[in-house]
This record gives structure tokens, sequence and C-alpha cells, in this order.
């Protein structure tokens, strides 16, 4: 039986530590099992560039942060290989693979990867996918691995906030990762302390959160923390909305939501406000003993899927249960944080302001 | 309404952040609400001694170790408070919550705790439980709170022992704490790249781990590590048995199982082979952020359903929901690792040694 | 003996720790000792404005973050406490100092926390000095408290870059904290394993850091991580400096020479460059071990320079010793980092790039 | 130029982070260097066992915890190796310095590694030592790299103990690695808030330290924590002495000074009272921040040293400064912790009892 593994899209914690686990059950429960990895993504499958991967070569990986296959973050329908002579780079794909005698390909990413693997399958690729990404954004699986891992980061960066906050009486700000989905952001606050947490799917008012920063100095704090998503989304209704231009997100490096949003709030509420964007800390690093345990059970999993033949599916965890789903069935579609989820009501239970 | 705190058993993190969520839901959400917590578990109960809770108290204790109203490990029949004239200490707290005029009481601790929750229950009393524990042992929940902040100590231990274990080459054990559940030595295990895993529910053949030792040197490794559970059980068939009556668990800092079969394994396998006690170290400080979040829902939820006068019941989570379970139907119950449980076969899918 | 504290300037990790170590030396060790905190740095002397500090208030503080008295990084000369009737904030310092009578105030502070004990010496109070700040510049002490806590933050943060750029084959400037020293830099970028690093102190020609960024890929390495001081100054004699203009430091959430930086080595290598500017985080947070040490010396050792009656000085470290200065020498002197320094050669010596 | 290394003794964090800096600035500053590394310490130079070690090797050790090279903690007096015909182990290792034509050998240990480097010396080899250990008693040097990170890893956790203590009310005893030298104790002890702290070079009187549990629960304190070192010596004088006896140290896994001091101490104070021994976690792990700094700065001097051609010599800190001890002024000696150390007074005058 061979078998190949990539990983793509960003980067996060334990993707090293699922590689170990696939490698490990193969080598060990498949009779006469070889493993090639791709470099970088479909585009290593693209080019066919492949290298051996011994049994060896899976050891030690569990901590190891980072991907050893390296990764790559180009959307499928953007990547630089040219498409010629009409074959597409589906083709290439699928030419390799049959090329390369593989049984079965490993496809370790995010919601963009397994839909590009739901595409292999339907070309007839014997794909199985495993759900990574710190967005905790992937349908079908109650978390994804690495986003715990980032939770603890985020939080960590949170409470240190918090003391230098307290120490010169001030709003702060903190920008944590997310676009579409506010997963990071809204356990990172929670477990941070954060006062107020703003997400993509809870368009904030701005008067609700400047009520809540006034609220926070008169409940006796010295500080109030907002924790929020790069993709925090403004209340259309909300008289904010005259300056929306402002909320355009510029490059890299450029002005924020986050570091206009601080200059408003800190307007409309006469405190000191600052703002920090956590930035590429909360991607790398070695996968948390919770991730550790998750990565080790979901690779686990799929080489047991591999063993027994079930292709076209991603592994997945669903209560504490791991399971897997049809990738056609999740392909495409996201798993957001629904405004009326307990946890969120958790968290304004207790206090915590969501802007609405 | 009027509402008393204890938390009882061994304490673990988290304690004090289930307690904030609680209070704040409280004050946040039932007008007229008062709250009162009882010093050192049912002691306080017994004696009629509590405090008032005011709203500030709940503040800033959400990374706070330990428990702000101190706990008492002493099983509920073997407190010394006397019993006089007949009246049980049960009596005298059934009393004592009538006369202090108490609409319900929460009562956080593990199996022990929930025994004593149910009796108080059937007796009159409005309570609701909330599951602590780095034991992780308790029925009809997936987890109790405190277990996966245990769960990164342990395991960062174990993987500190293994850069001194692969400088000497030498096997060491590890012990990690369980009596009766295996869960924190088998996640800690597993999450800090352990060879083998000895538990409570598996009973382990000396012969079986020795193999596994020569084994994973064999294989190229340098040293082998070995988490054994407190309560590991030898397995009968196996010749080890006549050496059984030194597997005596002697009283605090005396031999223990883990001392003597790290020398038994020594001489069987020929390897220097060492043991260490990981003890308190994984009982207390700062919950992590996955305990954080946790503890928060599950406060948040239990104050509701105080609001909701739904007592006589515990939070649990079950899957990704909190929820709750009668408290009769939940005590004296114990919730243990199945043999045949997928993360066991996930451990054993990958070459991790259960002794059998 | 009636003493006053105060913190100023930017918070950073042990504030809290020297106070315990003052207040509890003090209260062990001199009769009828009464200590009084003011708020906000100077301000609260300026104002008058302070509270009694009892032996209870200094347990407990060991671990915790920031500052219990607040701070404020206002310079002196800037305050907006107005000066009214020809009377200076000065003359408002000493003035409280005598009325409240103080026998002896601690300030905990920077290099212009420093500047003020100078001159409030000058007019005759008894002034002894703590030596605070992340960015290790106070001259005549080898080390400043908070900064080795502010290493480990920054050095941890850097070694995460490391993982994502290595699995994406990018190059990665991280910002760090510190506009006229470059201790921060150094130490967190050798800790964090940067292959370059750019200081205040030694102007780097942005020719020799491209080189050495084709060099480390040359050699193997999947990524360049850069570390690069907030004050890091571009050579004037490279070619570089055409571009001058561009690396004009901007306002908060703007464009910083960092971000324009990561822009120019992109292009001039040709390998994908980001930047990351880590912010806040290095800051607060509680102090490290090393720090907790450090600060429990430092304080016992100034309350018992206050027992002795030696007043006018800064405590300070001078090797393993801790020592002190007069607060007249130090005064509006920096210490930075020496471009011939031994720690500096090592650097060099394993192949870091100093962009010179 | 070739060039030999080893590393001796028991592991510490740090010695691959040593060996990293001395690789890198030996292949980049000497030209036609050559390094071989033995095996197991002393033992691989003794049977002539060794590997190259390219530049390759070297990189990325920086984080790695133990050594990649194996140790091996037998004293050279009673190692296994036979001595025949009269050709001592010290024999044997000079004429494998010879006949590998090495130009100088650098041993990375502890106190014997020391001793024994000297002979070597002795003999003609050119030896240059790097003072490992994480007990910090190396002769000449302020600092032995190993020790402030396990003085980061034992300070933690007494202050998880801490939570348990004041969560139970009681008394614990944590027993922290160091025979005949204190520092990692005292360090530790006063970085995790430690009430006592029982050093080997500090004899304590037992009614002294039941008198300062008295005291600490007097004052408010819910519980008392005792730092004591596994070499922590009974005062000759003290009414304790007729049971000296019982402090016999037995043999690994039994019971402990620490263990029967925590049932005296229960008996004399009438507070429950508990002991933990924190064993192998403080020796293992990556090295701190501070320790990867100082390891580099430390190997990069001693490559230095090399490629100047001074020999016979063991790289030292002293103040913040590195330079380095002739070996025959330092071999044999041991570096405690001395009773009127500024330290030591800076713990007793904040009410740290060392029981005397």
């Amino acid at each position: 039986m061979k078998i190949g593994i990539l990983t793509s899209g960003g980067d996060c914690a334990g993707l090293n530590a699922v590689m170990r686990a696939i490698g490990l059950y193969i080598y060990r429960n498949i009779k006469n099992a070889e493993i090639v990895g791709f470099q970088n993504g479909y585009v290593g499958l693209i080019k066919g560039e492949c290298k051996p991967l011994r049994k060896e070569d899976f050891e030690g990986l569990l901590d190891a942060g980072g991907t050893m296959l390296g990764t790559n973050r180009t959307p499928f329908k953007q990547m630089t290989v040219p498409e010629e002579d009409g074959i597409t780079r589906l083709d290439k794909m699928c030419a390799n693979y049959k090329k390369l005698g593989l049984d079965c390909l490993f496809t370790l990413g995010g919601a963009g990867t397994h839909r590009t693997a739901a595409l292999l399958c339907a070309e007839g690729c014997n794909v199985i996918g495993l759900p990574k990404t710190i967005d905790n954004d992937i349908y079908g699986t109650d978390f994804t691995f690495g986003f715990h891992t980032a939770v603890d980061v985020a939080a960590e960066a949170i409470e240190r906030v918090r003391t230098t906050a307290d120490s010169h009486g001030r709003t702060i700000l903190v920008e944590v990762m997310g676009n579409k989905a506010g997963w990071l952001t809204l356990y990172a606050g929670i477990a941070g302390g954060a006062d107020a947490i703003l997400l993509p799917e809870i368009p904030f008012n701005i008067d609700k959160v400047c009520e809540c920063v006034r609220n926070t100095y008169r409940a006796g704090k010295r500080s109030c923390i907002i924790a929020v998503a790069e993709g925090a989304i403004v209340d259309a209704e909300a008289p904010y909305k005259k300056k929306e231009r402002a909320f355009v997100r510029v490059d890299r490096g450029e002005t924020t939501v986050t570091a206009h949003l601080a200059e408003v709030i800190g307007e409309q509420t006469g405190f000191e406000t600052r703002s920090t964007v956590l930035g590429y800390i909360q991607r790398g690093g070695s996968p948390s003993a919770y991730d550790k345990v998750f990565c080790t059970r979901l690779g686990s999993y799929a080489g047991r899927l591999a063993a027994e033949g079930r292709f076209g599916v991603t592994v997945a965890v669903c209560g504490n249960k791991i399971t897997f789903n049809a990738l056609a069935d999740i392909a495409g579609r996201y798993k957001l944080v629904d405004p009326a989820a307990e946890i969120v009501a958790a968290a304004e239970g207790i206090g915590i302001c969501l802007g609405r």
C-alpha cells in the first residue's frame, strides 16, 4: 500500500503530531506500507515532487511545531504553477497520484484544503482529510487541531496585557486572528478575562461597546480589555456606520480595524485607549497537551480508516468521539459561532459584552 | 434568593474560576440574590459557619489556583465532627440549610462530594453539583474541570523526564495520580510521548512491559518512559504475581508500586531503571485556558439552573454541550477508562504498550 | 519612621515583587514604621494623594504582575498637573513630602524616574531608587528588574514565529521593544535563535542584512528570523539611505520601521518576507523566577539602606552583588549596548548577523 | 585543528546549547577544523569511541533538552571499564587523545568532571571545561549553566504546591535537589514564596522551624511552605538530634529526610503536614531564555579560547563578564552558599526562616 501525505494552508501547532500518529499507525498496522511526503502542500503534488518517509522520520515529531513537509497558503485557484495546454492543476495532481501509484492520500489542512481534497475525490483519488486550523471553522467537527494551542497562546497574551492596562488605567484592544470565524477570539477572550469580545459573527454596536467600557470602570476595575477578532464586523444599524469607510482593512503593517476602533473608543469614552495585534505568535510553536492527545487520536484513527479502505472522508471529533464525515458533505461549508450558542450565553451571562 | 457555595474534596485548578462564574451570573441575573460561602467543604455546613460573598469577592478569581473557601479531603463518614444525641452530620447540614434560609446550595467536588450532595437532595435541600477532579472519574460527564490542567502539568513533567532519560540511556517510570481511574495517566502519557502506560483499569503483565522496554531500545531509542498510574494493577495471571505482596501501597513517603516496579523492570531488562513520583504539583496552580473557558461555561450554566429553579442535578459536559444529570443518577458511580475505548486503541495503534 | 513608595514610568514585571520585599523588610526590621503608597507615580506625590499600606498589603505580591499603586508614563515635564502661581511641580512634591512627614521615599522606575528622583534629592528629600525597566538601560547596574522576564516573553515569541516561518519558507522580522537601548532585542534574539539582530546601537547596512538572509537559505535553513529593535538605526553610509524618509516612525498602529524594512528585504532578496510587532505582551505578566529572586534581593537591600539612613542612592546589581549608586551620578545617563562587548562578539562569533 | 567534545555527569538544560555555540564558533572561525563527539562522557574517551560532528549537527540544538552525546553519572573512580595490565583509565584517555590526534578537548560537566579534566591537563591534554550543573556549586563562577532553568522549574512547582496547601490549610515540605550545595533550594524557595528554606550549608534547628510554622499561621496565612534541600542538615545542638538516626537517607523510593521531617513538624505543630519530592523534573527539559543566552556566550567564548590556544582552563561568569579560571585552581573545590551572604540576608530580612 503506497500512501501520500501533504500539509496545506497556514501552519498551526499539531501538524507534525498528526503526521507522527498516521505514520506510526500505518507502519505498525499495514503490511508493506510505503509513505511519501509532498513538499509545500498541493504544490508538491502538482509538481509530482515527493520524498519517502520512513518510520524513523515520524519519531520525535509529537512536540515539534510547524510541519516537516512545509506548507503553502496560496489558495488553490491562485497558484502560480501554470496551467498549460489545457491541463489543469487538478488534472496534474490526479495524474501524479496515479503515476506514483498511490493508494491513498492524507491531506492535513483547513477549509480550502478540504475543498480541493473533495475535488480530488471526485476524480477518483482516495483521500482522507484531517481538520487543521487555529480558526476552528471546519464544518462537521467540534474542534480542529491547533485551535486549543492557539487559545492558550492568545489567552496568555490577553492576561499579560491586563497587567499593563491595570497599571496604567487603560483600555486595551487585543486583536486576535480570525476573519470569518470568531472561535479563537471567543475562547481566548473568555479565558483571558476580557471585558468585551467582538466577533465576525455578531455585528457590534459601537455605543454598546463604549457603554461597556464606562461600566467596567464604574464597577471599580482599573482597566478594560477588549478582545477583537480580525474580522469583527460593525453593526450596520449603529451610529458608527458613518465612519465605516475608516474600517477598511489595509495591508500588512498598516492601520487595522482594531487600531482605528481604539481611537474611536478612546474619544467616545475619554479613557486612554490602546491596541495591540497578537499576530504570528498565535500560529506557531509546539502543540499543547490537549492538542497532542487530540492529534494522536485523529492520526491514529485516520490510519485505521486507510487500513479499512474507507476514503473520501475527513476525520472529526463529535462530542468526545472521533468519527468522520464525507468530504463531499463538508467541502465549501464553514462552522461559525452561533450567536445563540450556549458558550455565547455563558459569556454574556457573567457580564462579558459582545457588543449587541 | 439566598444561595450557599462550598468546595469539597482534594483541590484542583478551576475551583475559583467556577465560583467566579456562578457568582457573577447570579448577581447579574437574579434579583435580590445573596450568596454565602461555607469554609472547608461540608464541615462548614455541618457547623453552620459561613461568610457573605459579595459580587466583588468573585472578581479576579479566574486565574487564581486553589479555592478561596478552603476544602477538606476527609471522607464524609470519617469526619471528626461528632454526632451527638443521635443527630447525624446529615441532620445538622439540613438543619443549617434551613436555619440559614438557603434556597439553593452549590457543591463543587468529586465523586464523594456528589454522593453527599445526593443525600442532601433526598432530605429536601436544593443542591446543584459541579464536577471537579483531576481524576476525570465522575459519571455522566465527558470531562471534569481541573482535569485538563493536570494533564498539562503531568505531560510537561513526563517530557522533561524524557530528556534526562535520553541523556543517560535510562528507563524511567513516572508515577501519575489516579487510584481508581487512569484518565490522567492515559492523557498525560500520550501527550508526554510515553512508551508505555499502566492504568488501574487495564491489569498489566510485567513480561509485556519488559518486552516493550526491550523493543523500545531495539528500535533505536535512547530511553524508555513508562507512565504509571498510582493505582495501576498487576495482572493476576502474570508470572509477576508471585511478588504481588511487594506491590502493597504503603504510606506517604514510603515505597510505592512504581518504585518497586522500577526495580523489577531494571532487573529483568538489564537497563538502568529509575522512578519518580509527580506528587502534589499535579493538583495546584492556575487553570489552563481550556479549563478557564470550561469553568466559565459550567458556572454560568449552573447559575442559570438556579435561576430556573432546577435542582437536584449536577452540571456536565456531553460532547461539546453543557448539560446536567440528576444527582440521584450519578451518585456512587464512577467513570473509568474503558479498555476498549477509541483513545486506548489510538494509543495502542501507534505502538504505546498498555501492558496487555 | 514614615516611608513613601511610588512606581513610575511604563509598567514591567516585578514592581509588586520589589514593593513586597521593601514592605516586608521594613515592617520586620524598623520599629514604628509606617508606609504610604502614592497612586500613579509622581502625580500622586504632586497631588499629595496617598494611602496607608499595612504589612498585609504587601503579602501575596510576589507573583502579581503590574503595580498595585498604578503608574504613569507621562514624562515629568509634560505632566498635565498645572504649575500655578510659580509653584513648580517639584516644589509641590517637596512640599507634600514634608507635609506628610516622610522620612524616606522609594521610587521604582526607569531612567526618567531616576532623573526626577535626583531632583527631589537635591531639594533635600531622602530618596532611594530601584531600577525598573524592560529596556535594561539604567546606568550603573548590570541588570534592571523586569528585563529578564521580558526576555523570556520575547524569546518565546521569536521561537513561535520560527516554526511558522519554517513551515512557509519565509523571512520574518520580529519587532521587539527598545528605542534607545537594544538589550532586550539582543538577549531575546540570541535566546530565540534569530539569524540577524538589529539594534539602535549598531547602525545596520541593509545590504549586509540581505546578504545574511540569502546566506541563511543557502546554508539549508527553511526560514530566516530577524529580531529588530523598535529603534534600530539604518547605517547612514549604506545605499539604503536614499529611502531613509520611509523609515520615519509613525504613530501607534501605523507603519513601522520593521514593516517597511520587511518590504525592502523581501524585494531585494526575492524571499517572501513578513513582519510582526510583539507589542504590549512584552511588558506585563508575572515576573520570572529570576526576577522574583532579583526583586526580593533589591527590595530587601533597599529596605536595609533605609534602616541605615543611606539616602540619595539607587540600588544596583554589579556582578552578582547587590550594591548602590548615588542618584546624582547616574541621573540622565543611559547604559547602552557596547558594539564591542563580549555578548555582541559571542553573537557574531556563531554567525548571527548584526548588520555591520 | 581536531577537536573533541564530551558531556559528563548528571544531565541539565543547556548542554546542547553550549555545544551548538562551540561548534558554530569553531566551524566559522577556525580553518580546517574537525570536531568529534565522545559518547557517554569520559567512557567514550576511555574506549576511544567517537563520531564526527559536522556543522549541521550543531544547528537546531539551542532549544533541545538533554545532551546529544549522552552522558554518564558514574564517578570516574567507580567506572566499570576495567583497568588492565596496569593501564589506568587516565592512561587510556590520554592515549586515545593522542591516537585520535586531538588538539583540544571540551569537557562539559560539574565538579567531578572538572576534577578529571584537571588530571587530563596534567598529563598534557589541551582541555577547556564548561561549567554545567543545576547545583551551581562549581568554584570560581557566579553561575553554572542549567542552574537558572532548574530554578524556574522548581519555583513553579513550589508555587503550584502553595495553592494546594492553601486550599487544605496544610504545611507542605517540598524537597529540592542539592546534596552539598543549597543554591537551587535557596533560589527556588525565594522565587516560589516559601516560608522557610532549609539548606545543607546552614544546619537547622527543628524548634526554630516549628516556630516559623506556627508564626506563619498566626500571621493569617492559610498554609506554610518549606523548601528543603536534599542534603539539608540537622543542627547538632538542637533537641531534634536525638532522632538523628531517623534522618538517614535511604535508597531511591524509600523514606527521605523530608518525609520524616514532615512527620516531626506535623506532630510538633499540630498542623496537617505533608511532603513531596520534586525529583527528575528539575534536571530535564529545554533551557530557559536566560540559559540560552548564557550557554551561547559560554560556548562562543570557549571556542575563542580554543582558537587562541588557551587551554587548561574552564569558562566562568564573574559579574556580568565571561572569563576563565585555570582548571588546576578550581579542581576539587566547591562553591557553597555562604551563610553570611547578601542573598541569605535578603531572605531572612523579609522573614523567611532558614532554621537558625
